[in-house]
């Protein structure tokens, strides 16, 4: 019990760094205009900071460097790969300047508000290095919105004379960074704030952000266990699993691991949306998919669903929307009868399609405003039971003994991939490389990332450049748009060419667990995602 | 993509074997008698084989081989390791004689009966060495278990003129063996029947058999994915998992899971068997974990549920089994309203003690015979329901949002651990080598597990010495006695002295993903269950 465990070799382990970054003081960005277009109306919501452009990072001549005092905060959902960014920041700080100081708010944006605030020692980051989670200082969902919460955040800023804070996101995240970057220079307050890309979602990524850390990782973890169920389904030849897969809206997801696994049908949310696919025609879709592969003799199957899915299916979009409008003239709960009578006819009709237990929970699982949790419904419960419902009214003569899984937590926060736990620790000697050169209003991005990591560019980009405005709850708000799945990209399109081949054939592929150490093209694969949209 | 996968690195992997079974033209056994014990009532059974005494392998001074026939078939569940088995037997095979012919039953022992076989050429075992799942030749749960079965096994392994047929399976196969071993020596067949020790739940263990395999690499999936919602857990603090693990009966998985990763709570349902503990009781045992979690500003956490813990409940089993008796006389299916009235009062205040979902389950879940499917109960549903319950009539205060989770076949299929490879390959050798010279009825055995392969020990092990007598549907069976956690046991002692402070203190350990190269520590770590038996 005392020999070597993963943890010890993970913590021991120092990822390689792209060259430019190799030596902090170095470093050096040049603008780069013509790249760079803002939306007007996010100009004239970033007056001091809408004329960042695109900073390409290269080799300086070198600076004279003196102590500097960093913040660094974790925001919303988990994602492997945060305590490299982390590790990354710390190396390249303490390189910079030995005498500098870095500090973590703890559990989220509420921690630079209420100056909740942890030094972080050599001896701290050292148990954390290439470690998956992030409990080294915690996070959490609130986000910096009020005028009150911006004047907290400057004078915590102030107090701690900060050079700057680092805010390690997904898209709202990197919304709220670039909001406070821009409140700090009108406020004369020296913090610069760059953010970092993170959301296994995969859904945060542009031209210079080619990923964000964490999806890699993810979809590694979810097609080891969507593999291995795989491997039982060609053994046992007897279940339907239908497999749930975390990953808000956007399915890139549920894209990766069939493009990994090659599941016998995969739904893309996106593609549900775009077609306009009713809740009875995908489970029509399963139900020949199981039909027909019973007629091959085999009843067993994979059947891949994107957490998101729902959302983009029509009439289950109008129903939630009804259902909200009259929960919340409700104080007290209602009962699935009163439901289906209060209902109009094209929602009440659709609830009543439903299988029991999910009107159950469209009706007990709602979020604080009392409105329905969508990402609380058993999407691949649903699925299950209607197809049931489908083959009984087929009269389907085969077997189906379907299985229902959910794989979501246990891909947040597991030891980062080696492409994640390089990338993270590059990402943050970049950011921490952003504001040593007086940048803010940044998120760092790096390209090439297919290939090996000396040829990795490092970019700084404006954060503003991403922006648009979006209505959100009747006012208007500047947004990072999530990037969905695209339906003419490389990946979709390989999927689609392939996807009917799979239908039938047992074409299952078994990734396998992580590897760390060993050959090279093992432990460095980086996802299809990635390499199809090269 | 034309880069190295980890299938074709595993495949092309050979693991070592116990210097005995290096050469296994070599191979020696040793009859010790003063080791066997058989049941009286068992000798009468097998008057033929009932002579079989302990064997100790060891290296001999040669014989002269000619080529053999052998069949391999698995029965039962999925277990990791499996292909190695038969990879080792292969090798061992074709070393012995190069004319030697290795042939598969396929989908278990449906095939023996029905004479379903392929032959496994090198070609084939070379896609599925060190590979998960158990598709080569596939899996069934059927039995040998009608006069007409033997007699056509019998035909079968005469027309194939086998010199041996190897069992891969659990207690009721490695029965099985047993029993189809006595019946070819009863008729004068030359075919040998020997079984190799296999199944997750890990209860097929004794003095020889120290582990069944795949034990380890579900055990190491399983902790794997725990570990990594423990680091989710310490990092979003919003939580409480209720995770639930596959293993029939015995705890011996949620066990081993609890000593890797240090949940706040493990039910074993050994302990709860033996102290009689009701439901209600348990429901409170998990209520007090939370709350007093949430004193201790707390509000997330890790309870772990083994799939058998529902049999061990008092209550439940009396429930179950009248609702069986029930059921049996209803050709329809029954409402709820019905089982209530109908139950008596003990059974039927049982069933209304149950959350609405859980209840339909019971109902509407029920296997060929029309009896209650206990394995789909969802356990882990029932118990987050009940400690919901109990935590608004104590008027919690804290927050409980509750996750559920179970972890079944994606433990099942996946890469075996290094430890059940290497494991496995020796099992299929030793079990070719028992073949080999001329021993039947006998089942692979391997000791001193937990250290490095050059010290392991071989044996046969007489599997009548294993069995004795049980009623199964009324009438006498012989069977192999499952190994449960022993309550006066070395692992289950270690978990209840440190059970306690893992309670309230946030001590999970996360082991990630299986490793397949790099540090030998890493890769052979052994469980500890393996390690606190010693």
């Amino acid at each position: 019990m005392t020999t070597k465990t993963l943890l010890d070799a993970r913590r021991e382990y120092t990822p390689a760094l792209t060259p430019i970054l190799q030596d902090i003081k170095q470093l050096k960005f040049t603008n780069v205009d013509a790249k760079t277009h803002i939306e007007p109306s996010i100009a004239d919501l970033f007056p001091h900071t809408k004329g960042n452009t695109l900073l390409v990072g290269s080799k300086g001549s070198g600076i004279k460097p003196s102590p500097m005092r960093i913040g660094v905060v974790f925001s919303g959902g988990q994602a492997a790969g945060g305590h490299s960014v982390i590790a990354g920041i710390y190396d390249a700080l303490f390189s910079y300047h030995e005498k500098s100081h870095l500090l973590g708010f703890l559990n989220g944006p509420i921690g630079i508000i209420e100056g909740n605030i942890e030094e972080i020692t050599k001896k701290k980051i050292d148990l954390y290095r290439n470690v998956g989670g992030f409990d080294l200082i915690g996070s959490g969902r609130d986000k910096i919105e009020s005028k009150e919460q911006f004047e907290k955040s400057l004078a915590v800023a102030k107090a701690h004379d900060l050079d700057g804070i680092i805010i390690i996101g997904g898209d709202d995240s990197n919304t709220n960074a670039a909001l406070l970057a821009e409140y700090f220079v009108a406020n004369d307050c020296k913090t610069k704030v760059i953010g970092v890309p993170k959301t296994i979602d995969g859904d945060l990524k542009n031209e210079y952000v080619e990923t964000s850390f964490g999806f890699d990782s993810a979809c590694k973890v979810y097609s080891e266990m969507i593999g291995n169920i795989g491997a039982d389904c060609l053994s046992a030849k007897k279940y339907t699993h239908f497999i749930k897969l975390m990953g808000r809206s956007a399915s890139h997801i549920a894209l990766e691991c069939a493009l990994q696994v090659r599941p016998n049908l995969t739904l893309i949310g996106e593609e549900v949306k775009a077609q306009n696919t009713s809740l009875d025609a995908i489970t029509k879709q399963i139900a020949d998919v199981v039909e027909s592969r019973s007629k091959n003799g085999k009843d067993y199957g994979i059947i891949v669903i994107p957490e998101g899915l729902i959302e983009f299916v029509p009439e289950m979009g109008y129903l939630i929307s009804h259902l909200n409008e009259m929960l919340a003239k409700k104080s007290q709960g209602v009962t699935i009868e009163e439901v289906i009578e209060q209902l109009d006819d094209k929602a009440s009709q659709t609830f009543q399609s439903l299988p029991k237990g999910i009107q159950s929970q469209l009706l007990l699982d709602r979020d604080p405003h009392g409105n329905v949790q969508v990402s609380k419904i058993s999407t691949e419960v649903l699925f299950l039971e209607m197809t049931k419902n489908e083959l009984k009214k087929r009269k389907f003569q085969g077997k189906f003994s379907p299985v229902n899984h959910f794989f979501g937590y246990e891909g947040r926060s597991g030891f980062p991939s080696q492409f994640d736990t390089t990338y993270c620790y590059n990402l943050g000697a970049l950011a921490f490389g952003l504001i040593a050169t007086g940048h803010t209003g940044y998120m760092a991005a790096i390209k090439n990332l297919e290939k090996e990591v000396s040829k990795w560019e490092i970019f700084g980009l404006p954060t503003t450049s991403l922006m648009h405005i979006e209505k959100r709850k009747g006012t208007d708000k500047p947004v990072i748009e999530k990037a969905l799945v695209k339906l003419d990209g490389e990946p979709f399109a390989y999927f689609k060419k392939n996807r009917e081949s799979w239908k039938l054939s047992d074409s299952y592929q078994s990734p396998g667990p992580i590897q760390f150490f060993g050959d090279e093209s093992i432990i460095n694969r980086v996802t299809q995602t990635l390499l199809l949209e090269k």
